[in-house]
């Protein structure tokens, strides 16, 4: 038995066999370094899928500020502390000035999850719509809001599934304008559905760049539309920015990609570079509210070590330039795919924004045929040539790819060059 | 305006108004070492409160073994690594043979929240017994088990609360072994009418040593018996041990106190020394079904920071003996409070196991009328004499005492020395 015949073994007797890994040859990681991410046998892998680690792995910039946090102080927020207080004022300085209130949680479930129940106590509602692609997190209310995995309980009645606004396989071959204003349509078609069945709505939750959808480029007019007959019929719109804040777009925040303002927002993924902290921010009217109702606390939320991580992300995104850096070579990265995209008929469609891709691997240009078997292939092959990366999307044959922040050009033409090789090859 | 002032001000613009805070006039800490916390202006405060640090505030050996990981690789479980295997087995190895699989996340109510989902799937049940006097978690199912706190959904008709097993203000003044089994009737009857209302038995939740509920001394065969009931009806039973878990009672599990092995077990708090990791360890054929079936996955839990650092707090409770210190300064604390009972009217009962403790303060010994006004006044006066402490339970006139483990016989005298003081002054 190999090393990692081993440590499989170990993982099914102690964790059990529902454990998702990647690769069909697992990779047993012991170092991350910027973009680079070192398995046990000293091989070095560009990393173009982890934006946890959005700053680079293991940021010595993070790593001090959290080290020197946990030697003085972790404790709950039940007691003042700068830290939290410091850290909600530089988010909330970034946003919008309606958004003036923050609440910190662990995870990126825990905030979905608190979003929604303070839409519902806010609204009066219990409704809530999603895509129909979706994925939001692991509570059995947020779960609710999963097209990808059916819930264990079952759907619930107060759940409307709504078409993801696809900007490849469109809705009724549809382009532009029209086809936002389709998609918005199904929304409001969504809503009269829940009303007739004397439902009210609570609220809208997506991600406003469609990450677990498969990425899209529809036009901004589709949320802003959808977001008004939300609002129309009493509901929030809550942004799920777990994968899209923080520069991974180009621009700070996901749903300025979209030209809304989120009545409710979440984060959590690259928030403390891998510490586990997430938040919900949202207008004090909605969150007061429901902290005064609810007696929300949470042990682990806002601690100083937490906060200390977090204040070091935004240090860095500040000092390194890197939300520019995602804008300037994220442009460089996909201008290369459409290049490989002339080159291989499987590449239906390449999308993105900042650094974050989507590759649409397709069996036909024509008909668009998804193909997924291929698309978990090259994942396979890339991992084997020394990129890491993987599949997501509706039909499971998206190329989704979220390297660090402070991916170069350099990095982005060695990315290029393997990804082309292994094209070729497949 | 001084400096909490201002502190106080910012918090309630930048967080809200519904953000917990202990004691009226709010403690602004700056460091922690040991067994003692030190607020901003210098002033050193024998923390007898703070279970999450159980092993003393930024002991060394966990932050220095956070750090080291830190600085080399954080990510998330779907790669190979050593850390969340070691710590399963290290886990596992202090317990019944019958619970072989551990599932990791951040928080407490993460935990509870996955515990109950997995119990619904495992039983095809729904319902859930809790008591009448208890707080689990704050999503929105864990709430439905929050008798302190109604949640702001309403409770729904999958739950009964049973009496909590209070061994001071007694059902019908019952005694011993009649007590335990007119507690564990009451989980019969909730059972029936469940049944009677059509509804499947999933679990019963509770913390095996009714850590919210304001401790208890009931006998172990309560709980024996309850169980038994609950496993009659095709049920499970859910150990909480957020709070009692990992030496806190004198014994490694809180389940030990109780003489029950649960289906399924949760953890949290004090399993980081303060950074947010939680677990749900029960048996394979319960959690391998459910993360078969709900996919579950967790970005942060179960990383190699989070289980170096859990590690590390398995080593220092190892190193240091303090699971032996727990039970010896735990025994020792006990006395005094039952010679400090002697003295002061106002001490209706002392109950506790290890170092947790629940101080049981009436207005009269002979009506056992509860007295929650005092109790909060004690709590602050021993918050301005340098010693910190809370109060819970069902009438929120339980003294609440969880000094971190380190704690010796010098700090029990001073404890002890204070608190008559305080008590005195009354």
């Amino acid at each position: 038995m190999n090393k990692n015949q081993e440590l499989l073994a170990r993982r099914e007797q102690l964790l059990g066999t529902g454990n998702p890994l990647f690769y069909e040859d697992p990779l047993h990681l012991v170092k991350g370094e910027g973009v680079w991410l070192y398995d046990a046998d000293g091989r070095k892998y560009l990393d173009c899928y982890n934006n946890v680690p959005s700053v680079g792995h293991c940021h010595p910039h993070v790593v001090e500020a959290l080290c020197e946090q946990a030697r003085t102080l972790n404790i709950h927020t039940r007691y003042l502390h700068e830290n939290i207080l410091d850290y909600a004022e530089r988010l909330l300085q970034k946003l919008d000035p309606s958004l003036d209130r923050v609440m910190l949680a662990c995870t990126g479930s825990e905030a979905n999850e608190q979003a929604m129940r303070m839409a519902r106590h806010y609204t009066g509602g219990t409704g809530f719509i999603c895509t129909d692609a979706s994925y939001h997190g692991n509570t059995s209310l947020v779960a609710q809001l999963s097209a990808i995995f059916e819930p264990i309980e079952g759907y619930a009645d107060f759940i409307r599934m709504v078409k993801w606004p696809d900007s490849y396989r469109c809705l009724d071959d549809l382009e532009g304008e029209a086809l936002a204003t389709a998609y918005a349509d199904c929304v409001k078609a969504a809503i009269d559905s829940m009303h007739e069945a004397g439902i009210k709505l609570a609220g809208m939750l997506v991600c406003p760049i469609y990450a677990n959808e498969g990425l899209s480029d529809v036009l901004p007019s589709y949320l802003q539309q959808a977001v008004k007959h939300v609002h129309d019929a009493g509901g929030v719109f809550i942004a799920d920015e777990v994968q899209s804040a923080f520069g991974r777009t180009g621009t700070f925040w996901g749903h300025e990609q979209a030209g809304v303002v989120p009545d409710i927002m979440t984060l959590g993924k690259p928030m403390g570079a891998g510490h586990p902290i997430s938040g919900v921010i949202a207008r004090s009217e909605i969150i007061d509210g429901y902290r005064n109702a609810a007696m929300y606390f949470n042990t682990f939320g806002g601690n100083p070590v937490s906060c200390a991580a977090a204040l070091a992300v935004l240090d860095v995104l500040d000092q390194e330039s890197l939300v520019e850096n995602a804008a300037e070579v994220g442009d460089y990265v996909l201008k290369g795919f459409k290049g490989l995209q002339d080159k291989h008929d499987i590449i239906g469609d390449v999308r993105g924004s900042g650094l974050f891709f989507g590759i649409d691997m397709v069996k036909d240009q024509a008909t668009k045929e998804a193909a997924p078997i291929e698309t978990k292939a090259l994942v396979n092959k890339m991992r084997h040539a020394g990129v890491l990366m993987s599949n997501i999307g509706a039909l499971d044959n998206v190329l989704k790819l979220r390297p660090p922040l402070p991916f170069s050009k350099e990095n982005a033409d060695y990315l290029l060059e393997i990804l082309d090789q292994q094209l070729s090859s497949l």
